[in-house]
């Protein structure tokens, strides 16, 4: 049989796949594709085989795109893609913040019932550990959709935001990822099609950028932000001995909006992960002007490379960070050349007390920030103590918890049940609803513009890196303490406001003399966590 | 029945909710959903009465979701969401100017041939009456989604522009609003997630807005623009003794596209309308520094609040208004201070005779319209005469009608019987159809890019503002009277287009020699309105 | 039978036509409608037919809504559009670039089992034509959507972007068109709601821009680059007798995202044509101050005006091109003048060897650039020789072939049968498919930003125009040849990249020592084309 034949049988068999696909209207089983492949008439045992093996390919593909793609029901409605870890389906197509809600109003109607005192205490307690699991804004370990772990490290995609809520739909373009890399650890060589803003979040390593004719090499470490553009090719190595490297990221996509893709010019575990794997042979002996032997040994070794992650020696780690930072080479040539990381601790905080520190980066500081859209926050918050409650004037924030426990809460607008709904499509004459959540390392809550926020430290303190998206500046306005927005109202408008007298509102308002970080809350139930 | 038994019978009622919408594949009838709320075992009368709230509820929350998002037929084309006044959902599901085009040819057609000599003047007379309902470039007082209706005032805002129709999808950031307050009212104060264009149509007041650090008091009255930028606190207030305040906005949204939320600090119905009430009390505590009593007698009064106007007295006024306009405080303080407003009669008028006066505000002339990217005009076009022929350049503008009544044509390039699909695909070789509508104070028209138009005042002088969107800049084209596009081309290029003579065609094209504004027409038919 | 009674005929038959689309659920047969027409009780025999030319139109309108917009499948995943030339239903519903990688996965194995030992060359022979056909980045004559010809000219406009793959969502708004004008040809007046860059391909023309209150004529020629904003109006004379004036033209549409129309002030084809056409009579007479007689010899005259392009006699295109470049009119106006066209020969090549010349033009060279936010570059590769493997660092790039023949490689990311799907779904350790495509002249092909490609020119020279979309400059990386990527990574970097000697990747990825230009592939299997 003559690959010609063969052609025709490959087609066939495609054409049982996508029958069996088109006829049944929905995701064939992976069942009921295979065994229409062992039916197939006038197909030896290789086709057959082959046939199955398609099936699972097209499975894959396809539950890759739920993940990845909009789905919609029956009647039309934009189905949240499914996430692993979450049960009921039916849940699933029914909006998760109205459930959310659901859930805390009926525990805080049963507070009230058994006759609890403290009813929003113990209420929100209870919804602490519900919400959290439902809320569309609180990303943890499950919304990770790409994993790539080795013993030298792991690199970690969080999904994209539209495949959670469609209220993310106007920060689609932005990423966040992390990247861990053990002690004397090399990360292979590759470009990316997106912008991206690099935080240090621990450790000490050494990053080259390859740029259009000149490279630089920067020693980064802990507290370092970094600004590598779309496409330049990129290497880097943890240089210390005992600290591991972790660095977290937003990424801008520049092609496909929120769709990511790397490339390596080397493959990094067969040589199909090698850009160069695509191209003709011909084509790349012309290229490199040399014989198909000498590319094969370079670009199709006969044992596996070992993966983006290689451990390295000392000596390795001595030539490849003995350079100064920031050299570029070859000397001389500046054109295009980036000014490296900025060192946030730099900047004098903007608020500092001894329950909290703020530091600041936007693009009058640093400004590659105004390149990639995105300014740059960091809060400390001692033990025991909290920040807000505040909003963010502009920015869409992704906060993202690089230390630490702690507590969070939101105000969100929302229908509530006395209201008439034709009233608060647009917001109008609102209710607001909590959504609240447990934070811990690697926590990613993201916060819409204008939306009050309450961040609280746990028995430890809490470090938390925020990203401002689609704005390069830091604007926040705090709705307690010290320069609290009501305390700027004149006192006519506080009377009129609150509708008692304006030296009893004063009294509240204006108790609490710290800025933006205070003494944490008596909690009265039992503590969390 | 403790509270862990009620959560699990909370959860078989939600679950039967669930199943119920999941089922039937569509929305569930409320009455339905109560039935299986009643049917269900082991459920307590008020855990039934708890089920019939949530199917109410949940039906809201889907009316809702219908108005706000997108809807899909079963073969996948996207409905326009109903609206309100909106007949036969047949008709719906077909693109609305297409039907408006339809109508009008049958309706020219008959007109041809019932021997009416003036057929465009009456085919286009009866037409009127029945496209203004149909068209989606117009909006009237039905499609307004949202309104606040009381004694002191009201606010109204314009369906989100998709909803109407994919042709404005490249403006879907936009939102159109209205604010309207009677004498001697204090607007409570709140802040938005969007970038704010506040155009003063009659009246006076006091704004005043809560920037970072200090505070901005401005008087507004009649041809005042102001820019509000996203998350700023504002309150404001009548202090006329008369007449009514009413403005007109352009809301440019930050966070999730065309989707707005208004945020309260001080509750305006009831105490869960205050962004406050959904933090937990320990958290209020903490950040406020003080307890339970004193936060609930300002955030949890006994009695309401009485909603987002209030009725104020002189004395009230006089201390509300009484400080300088663009005054500062605290004083000294000049970081994020804003320029406050720009009466738009300061510029010279672009175009002026006995017709009609336009004026034109750029971020040239205000600079703060480049970050909303908003362009102003206002056109006063004296009873009986017209604007235009003419067309926008870049800018899709929403045409806002301020005072009087009028009526207005556009051409909009559309598919004709005779010509085949596949020409007129991008609109080559396309021939134009007319969407007219009657204009009246609250009348919305939205007028793409390069559209051409003609706005005719009626028996009273017409007033519109123009807000023309994604630019700063106004640059429009006549198409008839003095620099017309056509008087522009060269001899030989005339000649060449019309195939007729030159001097003929310049006899017609450089007839007319007022500019933008010409006495209007003399209507045929009935008079309109 | 009066209008009154014909216009309920008229919305029974509408109604018809509706309830035929609205009960099957999917586009009525157009013969399923026409039998309804003939159906109708109480209709005359006119009324019949004027119902089966609805039929028609609306069938038209709803082909013309495929191609332009979303359509979902009943479990809701979008359909790509049907396109002309493509064959089976079943197909259009799977992904295209899985189709394609999965055919040449299955021609490689076959290559492989048949003992091939030139395995990648001969197996991407073969999928050569296959993949092209299929591909979606790679547009020919038949994707084309809209096409205007006669005798003197014509113009195409390919397809939106995002009708051919939602790959395109970041680029949607652009629009590539060609216009071909024969010698002695005017072009009749226009303009567009979109920014246009235009490449004079061929040819030499007159162009004249009508601005605001100026007219600016210019010369055009091969080689000259010319921006033309949205809404100025502009015609065109093909000033040579014998050459043909070609254009390529980037647009970047300002109003609904990807949709163009085009506004034609005098009737191209018929009176409809003419944009005055869609206003009423006496608005028109009032406007011209003139009577319906001299309006209607100017817009609406007995004999056919003769369609977008017109032939003109030696004369005429003295008169139409003896002015200067450049001229504006009235003299001494200078507001919103336009610079002209710049002629990309003018900047000294970036790059030149005997293999290939690459012209760039960016903003910093033409500053319109900024305006339209696109690179440009050229593209002319040696017959014989190849250009890359390169890769461009932000720009989604749109590649028109103008000249000659030759063949298309690209690495496309792709999920492969070996990865787990998890794994892939951001793009981490992928693997990368080829795509390939033949090249001819009007060949389009869309390369996102990060893609590895390299261009081969056949047997004569290719000329391959270049718009780098969503940027406006030109930034890219060579994969091979002098400056390569890699040449640039330290001696570890790259030892530990490869996992050999540094000395012997050396030897290879420095041997070839041409910049980006390079002497082509001796082809092994049968020449290509």
């Amino acid at each position: 049989m003559g690959v010609k034949a063969n052609v025709c049988v490959f087609f066939l068999l495609c054409l049982a796949v996508v029958l069996v696909s088109g006829k049944t209207g929905r995701d064939p089983e992976i069942g009921d594709c295979k065994i229409k492949c062992e039916q197939l008439r006038g197909a030896e045992q290789d086709e057959k085989l082959r046939c199955k093996s398609q099936c699972e390919q097209q499975y894959q593909e396809k539950q890759r795109q739920r993940r990845g793609r909009a789905r919609y029901t029956k009647d039309g409605r934009r189905v949240p893609p499914r996430l692993p870890g979450n049960g009921s389906q039916g849940e699933q197509e029914r909006p998760q913040c109205f459930q959310t809600c659901m859930k805390k109003q009926f525990q805080e109607h049963q507070g009230r019932r058994s006759g609890d005192t403290s009813r929003r205490g113990r209420g929100s307690q209870t919804g602490r550990q519900q919400q959290q699991s439902n809320n569309p804004y609180v990303f943890q370990e499950e919304h990770f959709t790409a994993k790539l772990e080795t013993e030298q490290g792991n690199i970690r995609f969080l999904q994209k935001f539209t495949d959670r809520s469609d209220l993310f739909q106007g920060i689609e373009k932005y990423r966040v990822a992390f990247l861990e890399a053990e002690p004397q650890t090399f990360v292979m060589p590759n470009h990316f099609d997106a912008d991206a803003l690099i935080y240090v979040q621990n450790g000490e390593g050494t990053i080259t950028l390859i740029n259009e004719d000149s490279r630089q090499t920067y020693n980064i470490k802990r507290g370092d932000i970094l600004h590598v553009p779309a496409g330049l090719s990129v290497y880097l190595i943890n240089r210390n001995n005992n600290e591991r490297l972790v660095l977290a990221k937003i990424l801008h996509t520049v092609s496909v909006p929120g769709e990511l893709q790397t490339f390596f010019s080397v493959g990094v575990e067969n040589p199909e992960s090698s850009i160069f794997n695509a191209f003709s042979t011909e084509v790349l002996e012309a290229a490199f002007n040399t014989d198909r032997d000498s590319l094969e040994r370079l670009f199709n070794p006969q044992q596996q490379q070992g993966g983006v992650f290689k451990k390295v020696t000392e000596e390795q780690i001595k030539q490849l960070t003995g350079k100064e930072e920031g050299q570029a080479w070859p000397f001389g040539k500046k054109k295009g050349q980036k000014k490296g990381p900025y060192n946030i601790y730099k900047n004098k905080p903007s608020v500092a007390n001894e329950n909290g520190v703020l530091y600041e980066v936007d693009s009058d500081d640093f400004n590659e920030l105004r390149d990639i859209n995105v300014a740059f926050s960091l809060y400390n918050i001692t033990q025991g103590s909290m920040a807000g409650p505040f909003y963010h004037a502009k920015a869409t924030v992704a906060l993202v918890v690089t230390k630490g426990e702690g507590m969070f809460e939101m105000a969100c607008p929302h229908l509530s049940e006395l209201q008439q709904s034709y009233r608060t499509s647009t917001g109008f004459n609102p209710s607001y609803q909590k959504v609240s959540a447990n934070l811990r390392r690697g926590t990613v809550v993201v916060v819409p513009a204008g939306h009050p926020i309450v961040i609280e430290a746990a028995n430890q303190d809490l470090e938390i890196v925020s990203f401002g998206l689609k704005t390069d500046k830091n604007e926040w306005f705090p709705l307690a303490g010290r320069d609290n927005v009501m305390s700027q109202w004149e006192d006519e408008a506080i009377e009129l406001a609150f509708g008692v007298p304006v030296k009893e509102v004063q009294q509240v308002i204006q108790k609490q003399n710290q800025r933006l970080f205070f003494k944490g809350p008596v909690r009265r139930g039992r503590a969390f966590v």
